[in-house]
């Protein structure tokens, strides 16, 4: 009732810093003089808010070409200036671009690079005054149970233990936060990519699902593989795991979801994660697929991603 | 005794895989079919004994330019060509370089980008028959208690909770490895700054420190700072906790060393985590360095490095 009170009296520019999100009263004590460090971007010295204030989507996934890619690719749909799809800020960890309404950047591989980037961009986020956008993981991974190209949107992210909590300890202490998705978000992602002529036949196909996600801090023995440096147990043993976080509802295991539900669940950000799946690990561990495959599914991902932001803006499907 | 006895009758070749670092009876049924995907390696088709056979040194730190910098850097003064320190394989998420008998290569950030690379990098060199090099990780950290461009040289690592354990939840148990640095190894590098002329002075004057090494999944909660999106503790909280961990021996935080260190003891690989301090954590959050003394102080660590190499190989210093 006070903050529904106060968005009606006081001035835009308050109105627009309410609907951040970060949770942090040291903030408002640094009064701007917070260097984000990771990103190269100063609220003191850059007009955060003239660059960053119309942001709707946030789109984020590992690699740097990749999402060097996917930004060239959404200026082209989005109608935006080529020129938008060059870095901003620092460039040596993360490559950060702005096209039109979204904010994209590389996150790099794991729950920790990915978790330095999100405090920084909630942090951007909350001094430009973005209003409220919803943020996107666009991942690879691996399937457990579904056909290699299927993009997995996820309910919830679960630990190595599969159960739903981002653990991480906080000046000594163990803490455990749930990794949640809202319901609306992902289902507005779903029917996004029905509707779209883009996507429609992708997920007529069953090659878009929702299922839980199994986030692990490694890809080789936090996966269950059999081809890694070290491997302490076998075959049967490995498929047998696979088969249990199957029967809980997980349908693909990738290394970030699980601290990217429990982030943005915890300040209140609508988001998702987009996981296109590279393999089916009841099938083997190895990246078997052709170059050419490989990218054909990355498009395919970017389709459900791009198609849902086009669908937010109202734009039109292309013309055949 | 079986091992003794082999290693005198067999070939060459055999000795070479002997003496290599993996712990996993899977790869033998692979027979070489075993693509590094993340590095963009397979010694089905690459002749990977031709081109890292002969690696005596790997040297690993997080981000790609710092990297591509050292390679050249090292190339210059070990006397290798400059066509040298340009990147092998793929290089969308890893920048890997052959500077003479070093192996060189960027991590990204965080224990889980690290542990892909460390598992793809043990299996190059165990496919390649290198003998028993020294792995060194070259990062940057906050001090704790030291003053900021001081390289801390880990004994060990220890997690979050100040315990030497890195944990992983390996097919629904939880797994913890003890992550350890061979003192012989940590007091070869420090004994070689000591002795070169280039390094002897940042011995002399301290800047150069044995000492625990704390690794966090996190660059904000997980290091106690106080400027994250989100912060629920306060500044006596910290301070507490940033003492305590200086009681207990630590002097630096970063979040690479405890899975490099557990990674390399269960293997018996020897290594050494090297890391310069940007800041002391006991006097606040935030990197305040200017870029030209950040410069300084990564150019002081290449130095211990570097010296440590040239004292292996029996280089001489520099001329003045």
């Amino acid at each position: 009732m006070f903050r529904s009170a106060l968005l009606r009296s006081c001035k835009p520019r308050l109105v627009r810093c309410l609907s951040s999100r970060v949770s942090n009263p040291n903030l408002a004590a640094m009064a701007g003089d917070d260097y984000l460090y990771h990103i190269g971007l100063n609220p003191a010295s850059d007009d955060l808010a003239a660059t960053f204030g119309d942001v709707r989507f946030v789109c984020l996934g590992g690699s740097v070409p990749r999402m060097g890619e996917f930004a060239a690719r959404a200026a082209h749909e989005l109608g935006v200036a080529p020129s938008a799809a060059q870095p901003i800020g620092k460039t040596d960890r993360y490559s950060l671009f702005k096209v039109g309404p979204a904010l994209i950047s590389s996150h790099g591989m794991g729950q920790p690079s990915m978790s330095i980037l999100l405090h920084e961009i909630a942090k951007l986020l909350h001094y430009a005054g973005a209003r409220d956008p919803v943020w996107m993981r666009m991942g690879t991974s691996g399937g457990v149970g579904v056909a290699p190209g299927t993009v997995v949107v996820s309910t919830e992210g679960v630990n190595g233990m599969l159960e739903s909590g981002y653990e991480l300890p906080i000046l000594g202490r163990r803490t455990s936060r749930p990794s949640l998705f809202g319901a609306a978000t992902v289902g507005a992602i779903v029917d996004a990519a029905a509707a779209r002529p883009e996507t429609a036949a992708m997920v007529a196909g069953g090659r878009v699902v929702r299922g839980k996600t199994m986030s692990a801090d490694c890809f080789y023995e936090g996966q269950g593989r059999l081809d890694g440096a070290l491997c302490e147990y076998g075959e049967a043993d490995k498929m047998a795991f696979l088969r249990r976080a199957h029967d809980k509802g997980v349908r693909n295991i990738e290394m970030e979801a699980l601290q990217f539900g429990a982030f943005t669940h915890r300040l209140g950000i609508r988001a998702a994660a987009c996981c296109v799946t590279l393999l089916d690990r009841l099938e083997g561990d190895q990246v078997r697929a052709s170059p050419e495959q490989l990218a054909e599914w990355d498009a395919a991902l970017g389709d459900v991603v791009l198609s849902y932001i086009k669908h937010e803006l109202g734009l039109p499907p292309p013309k055949c």
